[in-house]
Protein backbone atom coordinates (compact mmCIF):
# COMPACT_ATOMS: atom_id res chain seq x y z
CA UNK A 1 0.00 0.00 0.00
CA UNK A 2 1.66 3.02 -1.10
CA UNK A 3 1.17 5.32 2.27
CA UNK A 4 1.97 2.75 4.66
CA UNK A 5 4.98 3.33 6.69
CA UNK A 6 5.31 -0.19 7.69
CA UNK A 7 5.00 -1.26 3.45
CA UNK A 8 7.77 1.08 2.91
CA UNK A 9 9.72 -0.34 5.98
CA UNK A 10 9.16 -4.27 4.40
CA UNK A 11 10.24 -2.44 0.94
CA UNK A 12 13.48 -1.25 2.94
CA UNK A 13 12.60 2.58 1.94
CA UNK A 14 12.78 3.06 5.47
CA UNK A 15 14.70 1.67 7.44
CA UNK A 16 14.24 -0.31 10.69
CA UNK A 17 16.16 -2.46 13.36
CA UNK A 18 15.40 -5.33 12.50
CA UNK A 19 14.96 -8.54 14.79
CA UNK A 20 13.50 -11.26 12.28
CA UNK A 21 12.78 -12.21 8.83
CA UNK A 22 11.05 -14.55 6.72
CA UNK A 23 9.28 -15.29 3.49
CA UNK A 24 5.39 -14.18 5.42
CA UNK A 25 7.04 -11.83 8.22
CA UNK A 26 9.05 -9.09 9.82
CA UNK A 27 9.63 -7.76 13.66
CA UNK A 28 11.37 -4.41 14.39
CA UNK A 29 12.10 -2.56 17.56
CA UNK A 30 9.44 0.37 17.80
CA UNK A 31 11.23 3.32 18.20
CA UNK A 32 8.93 4.55 21.13
CA UNK A 33 9.29 1.34 22.94
CA UNK A 34 6.59 0.83 26.43
CA UNK A 35 9.45 -0.72 27.47
CA UNK A 36 12.88 -1.70 25.78
CA UNK A 37 12.74 -4.56 23.78
CA UNK A 38 8.95 -3.29 22.64
CA UNK A 39 8.88 -5.30 19.40
CA UNK A 40 6.68 -4.69 16.21
CA UNK A 41 5.72 -8.18 14.31
CA UNK A 42 3.99 -7.78 11.06
CA UNK A 43 3.13 -9.49 7.47
CA UNK A 44 4.44 -8.21 4.84
CA UNK A 45 1.20 -8.26 3.06
CA UNK A 46 -0.75 -5.03 3.37
CA UNK A 47 -3.92 -6.15 5.93
CA UNK A 48 -4.90 -3.57 7.69
CA UNK A 49 -6.46 -5.40 10.85
CA UNK A 50 -7.50 -8.92 12.12
CA UNK A 51 -10.67 -8.80 10.97
CA UNK A 52 -9.01 -7.78 7.15
CA UNK A 53 -6.35 -10.53 7.42
CA UNK A 54 -6.84 -14.30 6.31
CA UNK A 55 -6.46 -16.44 8.84
CA UNK A 56 -3.80 -18.46 7.11
CA UNK A 57 -1.70 -14.93 7.48
CA UNK A 58 -2.47 -14.23 11.38
CA UNK A 59 -1.33 -17.52 12.01
CA UNK A 60 2.19 -16.86 10.68
CA UNK A 61 2.71 -14.06 12.35
CA UNK A 62 1.45 -15.54 15.32
CA UNK A 63 3.77 -18.22 15.20
CA UNK A 64 6.48 -15.27 14.85
CA UNK A 65 5.29 -13.63 17.80
CA UNK A 66 5.52 -17.04 19.96
CA UNK A 67 8.92 -17.56 18.59
CA UNK A 68 10.31 -13.88 19.30
CA UNK A 69 8.69 -13.64 22.85
CA UNK A 70 11.05 -15.49 24.42
CA UNK A 71 13.61 -13.74 23.40
CA UNK A 72 12.12 -10.04 23.50
CA UNK A 73 11.59 -11.14 27.40
CA UNK A 74 15.40 -12.39 28.07
CA UNK A 75 16.51 -9.37 26.46
CA UNK A 76 14.53 -7.73 28.43
CA UNK A 77 15.72 -9.36 31.58
CA UNK A 78 12.12 -10.03 32.92
CA UNK A 79 9.88 -13.43 32.95
CA UNK A 80 6.73 -11.37 31.81
CA UNK A 81 5.55 -9.75 28.66
CA UNK A 82 2.32 -8.46 26.89
CA UNK A 83 1.02 -9.42 23.49
CA UNK A 84 -1.00 -6.66 22.16
CA UNK A 85 -3.07 -5.59 18.83
CA UNK A 86 -5.07 -2.88 18.12
CA UNK A 87 -8.04 -2.65 15.32
CA UNK A 88 -9.69 0.99 14.26
CA UNK A 89 -9.62 4.25 14.67
CA UNK A 90 -11.18 4.25 18.50
CA UNK A 91 -8.76 1.77 19.42
CA UNK A 92 -6.14 4.12 18.88
CA UNK A 93 -4.89 2.02 16.03
CA UNK A 94 -2.21 4.46 13.97
CA UNK A 95 -0.58 2.39 11.41
CA UNK A 96 -3.10 0.99 9.02
CA UNK A 97 -1.02 -2.39 8.96
CA UNK A 98 -1.92 -5.18 10.83
CA UNK A 99 1.06 -5.38 13.42
CA UNK A 100 1.46 -7.21 17.10
CA UNK A 101 3.23 -5.92 19.75
CA UNK A 102 5.30 -7.64 22.04
CA UNK A 103 5.96 -5.65 25.20
CA UNK A 104 8.11 -6.59 28.05
CA UNK A 105 6.79 -5.74 31.27
CA UNK A 106 8.33 -5.74 34.61
CA UNK A 107 6.97 -6.38 37.95
CA UNK A 108 7.27 -2.74 38.97
CA UNK A 109 6.81 -0.91 36.02
CA UNK A 110 3.55 0.75 37.05
CA UNK A 111 2.31 0.08 34.01
CA UNK A 112 -1.12 -0.88 34.67
CA UNK A 113 -4.09 -2.72 32.65
CA UNK A 114 -6.79 -0.68 32.37
CA UNK A 115 -9.50 0.03 34.99
CA UNK A 116 -12.28 -3.06 34.75
CA UNK A 117 -15.77 -1.92 35.43
CA UNK A 118 -18.67 -4.19 36.12
CA UNK A 119 -22.29 -5.00 34.78
CA UNK A 120 -25.45 -4.40 36.72
CA UNK A 121 -27.47 -7.34 37.38
CA UNK A 122 -29.15 -8.85 33.98
CA UNK A 123 -26.77 -6.95 31.63
CA UNK A 124 -24.66 -9.61 30.95
CA UNK A 125 -26.90 -12.05 29.67
CA UNK A 126 -28.23 -9.19 27.21
CA UNK A 127 -24.52 -8.66 26.24
CA UNK A 128 -23.90 -12.33 25.67
CA UNK A 129 -27.36 -12.25 23.20
CA UNK A 130 -25.78 -9.22 21.28
CA UNK A 131 -22.47 -11.04 20.82
CA UNK A 132 -23.89 -14.15 19.70
CA UNK A 133 -26.08 -12.53 17.63
CA UNK A 134 -24.05 -11.00 15.77
CA UNK A 135 -21.34 -14.04 14.75
CA UNK B 1 -5.51 -28.51 35.35
CA UNK B 2 -7.16 -29.23 38.97
CA UNK B 3 -7.08 -25.79 40.69
CA UNK B 4 -7.23 -23.75 37.23
CA UNK B 5 -10.32 -21.26 37.44
CA UNK B 6 -10.73 -21.62 33.59
CA UNK B 7 -10.39 -25.29 33.78
CA UNK B 8 -13.09 -25.61 35.54
CA UNK B 9 -15.35 -23.23 33.25
CA UNK B 10 -14.53 -25.45 30.48
CA UNK B 11 -15.54 -28.62 32.71
CA UNK B 12 -18.71 -26.95 33.59
CA UNK B 13 -17.79 -26.47 37.51
CA UNK B 14 -18.57 -23.14 37.18
CA UNK B 15 -20.82 -21.09 35.19
CA UNK B 16 -20.13 -18.95 32.85
CA UNK B 17 -21.62 -16.21 29.73
CA UNK B 18 -20.75 -18.61 27.41
CA UNK B 19 -20.64 -16.74 23.83
CA UNK B 20 -18.95 -19.71 21.30
CA UNK B 21 -17.62 -23.43 22.01
CA UNK B 22 -16.38 -25.49 19.36
CA UNK B 23 -14.29 -28.81 20.25
CA UNK B 24 -11.13 -27.02 21.07
CA UNK B 25 -12.15 -23.51 22.25
CA UNK B 26 -14.13 -21.51 24.10
CA UNK B 27 -15.17 -18.03 24.73
CA UNK B 28 -17.21 -15.91 27.35
CA UNK B 29 -17.60 -12.72 28.58
CA UNK B 30 -15.32 -11.23 31.11
CA UNK B 31 -17.26 -10.67 34.39
CA UNK B 32 -15.05 -7.73 35.35
CA UNK B 33 -14.87 -5.88 31.53
CA UNK B 34 -13.15 -3.15 30.89
CA UNK B 35 -15.71 -2.53 28.54
CA UNK B 36 -19.05 -4.06 28.44
CA UNK B 37 -18.95 -6.83 25.66
CA UNK B 38 -15.17 -7.77 26.99
CA UNK B 39 -14.72 -11.53 26.12
CA UNK B 40 -12.04 -13.79 26.37
CA UNK B 41 -11.09 -16.87 24.41
CA UNK B 42 -9.52 -19.98 25.58
CA UNK B 43 -8.09 -23.43 24.29
CA UNK B 44 -9.63 -26.36 26.05
CA UNK B 45 -6.53 -28.06 26.55
CA UNK B 46 -4.39 -26.03 29.71
CA UNK B 47 -1.73 -24.47 28.68
CA UNK B 48 0.06 -22.00 30.91
CA UNK B 49 0.66 -19.12 28.04
CA UNK B 50 2.05 -18.41 24.50
CA UNK B 51 5.20 -19.93 25.31
CA UNK B 52 3.73 -22.59 26.76
CA UNK B 53 0.66 -23.53 23.86
CA UNK B 54 1.99 -24.93 20.60
CA UNK B 55 1.43 -23.00 17.84
CA UNK B 56 -1.45 -24.97 16.49
CA UNK B 57 -3.40 -24.35 19.55
CA UNK B 58 -2.36 -20.50 19.65
CA UNK B 59 -3.40 -20.97 15.74
CA UNK B 60 -6.98 -22.04 16.33
CA UNK B 61 -7.89 -19.92 19.12
CA UNK B 62 -6.81 -16.80 17.08
CA UNK B 63 -9.16 -17.88 14.31
CA UNK B 64 -12.00 -18.04 17.37
CA UNK B 65 -10.32 -14.54 18.11
CA UNK B 66 -10.85 -13.17 14.34
CA UNK B 67 -14.11 -14.89 14.25
CA UNK B 68 -15.46 -13.32 17.31
CA UNK B 69 -13.82 -9.41 17.16
CA UNK B 70 -16.43 -8.66 14.48
CA UNK B 71 -19.42 -10.13 16.80
CA UNK B 72 -18.14 -8.02 19.92
CA UNK B 73 -17.78 -4.97 18.04
CA UNK B 74 -20.96 -5.05 16.86
CA UNK B 75 -22.52 -5.83 20.20
CA UNK B 76 -20.57 -3.26 21.94
CA UNK B 77 -21.78 -0.98 18.94
CA UNK B 78 -18.52 0.83 18.33
CA UNK B 79 -15.71 0.29 15.40
CA UNK B 80 -12.59 -0.67 17.40
CA UNK B 81 -11.25 -3.31 19.51
CA UNK B 82 -8.08 -4.15 21.26
CA UNK B 83 -6.61 -8.29 21.70
CA UNK B 84 -4.42 -8.49 24.43
CA UNK B 85 -2.75 -11.74 25.76
CA UNK B 86 -0.76 -11.48 29.11
CA UNK B 87 2.39 -13.51 30.00
CA UNK B 88 4.02 -14.36 33.18
CA UNK B 89 3.07 -12.52 36.73
CA UNK B 90 5.20 -9.28 36.28
CA UNK B 91 2.62 -8.73 33.25
CA UNK B 92 0.07 -9.33 36.00
CA UNK B 93 -0.73 -12.90 33.88
CA UNK B 94 -3.66 -13.60 36.94
CA UNK B 95 -5.33 -16.80 35.52
CA UNK B 96 -2.51 -19.76 35.01
CA UNK B 97 -4.64 -20.81 31.18
CA UNK B 98 -3.82 -18.94 28.00
CA UNK B 99 -6.37 -16.22 27.17
CA UNK B 100 -6.73 -13.94 24.51
CA UNK B 101 -9.19 -10.64 25.28
CA UNK B 102 -11.22 -8.80 23.19
CA UNK B 103 -12.07 -5.65 24.33
CA UNK B 104 -14.23 -3.19 22.18
CA UNK B 105 -12.71 0.25 22.53
CA UNK B 106 -14.49 3.50 22.18
CA UNK B 107 -12.95 7.06 20.98
CA UNK B 108 -13.81 8.93 24.43
CA UNK B 109 -13.70 5.96 26.65
CA UNK B 110 -10.56 7.68 28.16
CA UNK B 111 -8.86 4.34 28.11
CA UNK B 112 -4.86 5.36 27.21
CA UNK B 113 -1.91 2.97 26.26
CA UNK B 114 0.69 2.91 28.68
CA UNK B 115 3.22 5.44 27.96
CA UNK B 116 6.25 5.60 25.41
CA UNK B 117 9.41 6.03 26.23
CA UNK B 118 12.61 6.25 23.90
CA UNK B 119 15.93 4.77 23.16
CA UNK B 120 19.14 6.50 24.26
CA UNK B 121 21.45 7.01 21.40
CA UNK B 122 22.71 3.64 19.93
CA UNK B 123 20.43 2.11 22.72
CA UNK B 124 18.23 0.23 20.20
CA UNK B 125 20.77 -1.39 18.47
CA UNK B 126 22.05 -2.89 21.58
CA UNK B 127 18.67 -4.28 22.12
CA UNK B 128 18.20 -5.11 18.73
CA UNK B 129 21.57 -7.65 19.27
CA UNK B 130 19.60 -8.80 22.58
CA UNK B 131 16.24 -9.94 20.93
CA UNK B 132 18.65 -11.57 17.98
CA UNK B 133 21.03 -13.52 20.07
CA UNK B 134 17.54 -15.03 21.86
CA UNK B 135 16.22 -16.02 19.21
Amino acid sequence: MEDCIFCKIIKSEIPCAKVYEDEDVLAFLNIMPVNKGHTLVIPKEHYYNIEDAPIDVISKVMSVVKKLSTAVKKAADTEGFVVMQSNGKSAEQLVPHLHFHIIPKFKDDGLKYWPQGKYEEGEIEEYRKKVIGNI
